[in-house]
């Protein structure tokens, strides 16, 4: 294995050590895997919060600030946080209005997060969204929460900001989800650090598609091919799934699984820009990068969110997050 | 070569097809390897522009936009641009209130950003400053320009933004020239996709360090050590040449060169955060994510930067380009 790490124990409390550090002015931490809003509770607001296992960076701590998350909780590489730190993160960050927690689907997750909820009752109303937005599964209740999960923070996090309450809020995460699909593909596989060995491997020729950020293997492995068929096989997989039509207009989310360079994220990019055009999809924004990513893994996903005027207006107000772009 | 790729010829045009197509708010690109703002050119505003092999995305054309560059020229993977193409982008993006070429500090770029310099006197006011931040290299004649090069264009760009004369945007760039250094590591080399083979080779458990964004190989080849060794090592380098004091204060910049978790640099921005805490320098925000990178390459640079009040102001300041962060 070869990292830029120190203890590998203890890499999680110090990469958050390393972001709260860095940006004062508007984060901090409790209990060293916990990442919250420096200014939290914010008054009157309802709030959300997220997490997951780490491996992922930089979901979900990147996406915490006004306008997005008011609290992310880490757990170890690609392991779901524990409950008690969930409910330390909504104990600290609620101000009485409601908490929205924005889950992925994964089964720790889950039950977790569902836990965490059931102890918090006391302390606020909270209420919970499940992102399940990853095709590369069929059955709707096993999908995983992949990128598109970055799409319900910054949503439902500026309709948050905006004083909505806290069914509004979770009626618009709701749709979200409804309107969200993700695939990825990846070229080689990743190593967690605790662990000190690849996941899995691929030959010299091989990809694996419809790859979980978590590392799990794909569903299916294939020859590689060139970018643009790639990008087609996605996009054909995504669109069919989400139903698109004629004249429906979209958000285009070319996600990084952390090891791919941009230049290649930007070749898939104009491949998914000339498909939507072809089938006469309008695109609204888009944003290309490393936001939800597997450690090093070479590889992306392709998002479409079909967009509504309410979301396009969300998607576009203010956010103030370390890792969240300028929608230009 | 494992890459998501059509053509290896057509990778650069195909990327700034996929950039503009993805923001054509804000993006048009001329003579498919030069984005300038869709604005351009902006009346009354001393323009910059930029430029360079490409391969380091997001740089440069990911910082075109309001507050940054006016134009960015994009030469073949790690090769210089030719100077008719930097002279278009000085045609396209002018207002006649004066041209700046930032220019990164190789040979070939200098050659030809100086070159189109002399073929556009007719056409505008036209000066350049030389980025130079690389202190691997001890001739500060012969330094690289490396990641400190976008903190030129941020804290000049916003200068040019808010009305300045091209004598006093000049003046600041060679200010922040003067007060910025940079250092890199690498744990991997990278693949030219025209080329089709890595640049070097490292052994399991060797780093290279000193390494050019380029995919030079670095000045100095040693055993792989913990982060916070590596950390220390950059760091010593950098506020050494840049003969940091106690009680001054620095922009820092941990920058990853594509290949590398954002939680190793979180890692490393760790000890940034703790070195410049026991030298008594005082941190003005930070940015840590992949800026300036070598294709897949794994690695990254520490970059410091002396501020004054004019250039926190100017960090602050709005801008509006897909890949410069939110300085939280």
């Amino acid at each position: 294995m070869k990292k830029f790490v120190n203890d590998p124990q203890n890499v999680v409390t110090e990469e958050i050590q390393g972001l709260v550090n860095l940006y004062p002015n508007s984060l901090r931490s409790i209990d060293e895997t916990v990442v919250i809003r420096a200014d939290s509770p914010v008054n009157g607001k309802v709030v959300l919060v997220s997490g997951g296992g780490s491996g992922h960076e930089p979901m979900h701590s990147g996406y915490v600030g006004k306008g997005m998350l008011d609290a992310a909780v880490a757990g170890a590489v690609f392991t779901a946080p524990t409950p008690d730190k969930i409910l330390a993160a909504i104990n600290s960050a609620s101000s009485g209005k409601g908490v929205l927690l924005v889950v992925t689907n994964y089964a720790g997750d889950v039950m977790n997060f569902k836990l965490a909820e059931q102890l918090a009752s006391g302390v606020d109303q909270v209420e919970h969204v499940i992102v399940n937005d990853d095709v590369a599964i069929k059955a709707r209740e096993n999908r995983r929460g992949v990128a598109g999960t970055i799409l319900v923070h910054k949503i439902a996090g500026a309709k948050a900001e905006s004083g909505a309450s806290l069914d509004e809020v979770k009626k618009l995460g709701e749709r979200v989800i409804s309107n969200v699909r993700s695939m990825g593909v990846a070229l080689s596989s990743c190593t967690n650090p605790t662990v000190g060995k690849p996941i899995f491997t691929l030959g010299e020729n091989e990809m694996e598609i419809g790859i979980g950020v978590h590392g799990e293997a794909g569903v299916e492995r294939r020859e590689l091919q060139s970018a643009d068929r790639v990008v087609d096989l996605l996009y054909r997989r995504v669109s069919e799934d989400l139903g698109l039509r004629k004249g429906e207009e979209v958000f285009v989310l070319v996600n990084g699984m952390g090891g791919t360079p941009l230049m290649e994220l930007l070749v898939a990019a104009r491949k998914v820009s000339e498909l939507l055009s072809n089938d006469g999809i309008r695109k609204f924004r888009g944003m290309v990068g490393n936001f939800v990513t597997s450690l090093e893994m070479a590889g992306f996903s392709l998002s479409l969110l079909r967009v509504d005027e309410e979301m396009k207006g969300l998607l576009l107000a203010p956010q103030n997050t370390p890792a969240f772009p300028n929608l230009v």
